[in-house]
């Protein structure tokens, strides 16, 4: 009972993540839904209670698929600022396969529509990516006296406008480049010294 | 009596901008509207034909403001990377200051909710900072071989997403801050070699 509890509620939120990224939060109704995830009204209301409950849960729901991809990368034990840029490549190919992501991305950037707190899915990558430049910093890839924090923070809202401002400007087409061109416009910033000495 | 009609239009969209700040635009009526512009529904319909449309208004009106702000900084004739950095200083500052200002950003992020095409302000402002990276490169302030129009993008995208996020974590309280730390974080990528020896 419990496990079929489980498969509706994922049926419902990747019903709600399809109607949601083809009409976003305003144009969405919970009758939309209940026919594309093929579930009955109640089996909805079980779960979510309102359309801002079920849009939240979306939101968290590709966080938590970014997130698991995150770990895996990072449990691959690469060299921390390859971690990185890894990180930051595959959520970009993730917006182009998974409508989960695609729709808990167009529902953050609406949060203001219905008054959701989108803060934490911000702080966690700004945390993991400033223990990431830390031990980057230990392993001599990132400069010393850079400020983490400060970094950290500039790093992800800069892969939000990037991927943001590619959606609005190609539909997503050029994510990939727009990344990479990110982090080449990054890298002098960030690397020691001796190794730009090295590069030139 | 034009000058009548012109001032009605100012009052709807500053009245217009009140309540889409407050509210977002899923939230906002066109009576609350009226009471906030005090103007009489037909006034509002004279000029606007749908809340769309009204959004729309808004949006130009922020993107105006901006770009007028960033012609007088242009017609002072600082060195062209100087131009650059003092424009995303003022932007900042007018999302502090300017009511309608705020609006047309949160109602560009909001697009989505009502298909509303936000393309051209990007293409604007990519097109200005292209241009003016170009002349940067002439007069030696920024390297030769950087892609003016991938480092336009780039600043575009990333100045987006900092004021955004900032938004999102703080309403907005340390944005001077993130756009400062753009630009530190961005000036060891474009700024040439001998400049970089004369920092060190």
């Amino acid at each position: 009972m419990q496990q079929r509890a489980k498969a509706t509620r994922t049926a419902v939120i990747e019903g709600a993540a399809s109607i949601f990224e083809e009409v976003g939060y305003g144009n969405a109704s919970l009758s939309d839904v209940t026919k594309r995830a093929n579930v009955t009204k109640g089996a909805l209301y079980f779960h979510f209670k309102s359309k801002e409950d079920l849009a939240l849960a979306v939101i968290a729901e590709q966080h938590n698929i970014v997130r698991i991809a995150g770990e895996k990368i990072a449990a691959a034990g690469l060299p921390a600022l390859e971690t990185m840029v890894t990180m930051c490549k595959t959520f970009g190919q993730q917006l182009l396969d998974e409508p989960v992501v695609r729709a808990g991305i167009r529902l953050t950037f609406e949060a203001s529509a219905f008054n959701g707190d989108v803060k934490g899915p911000y702080q966690d990558w700004m945390a993991t990516m400033e223990f990431l430049t830390q031990q980057a910093q230990r392993e001599g890839d990132i400069r010393e006296d850079l400020n983490a924090s400060d970094f950290a923070h500039y790093l992800v809202a800069s892969f939000t406008g990037s991927q943001m401002v590619s959606n609005v400007m190609t539909g997503r087409q050029d994510v990939l480049k727009r990344i990479d061109d990110m982090w080449d416009f990054m890298m002098p910033a960030i690397v020691p010294r001796q190794h730009q000495d090295q590069r030139s």
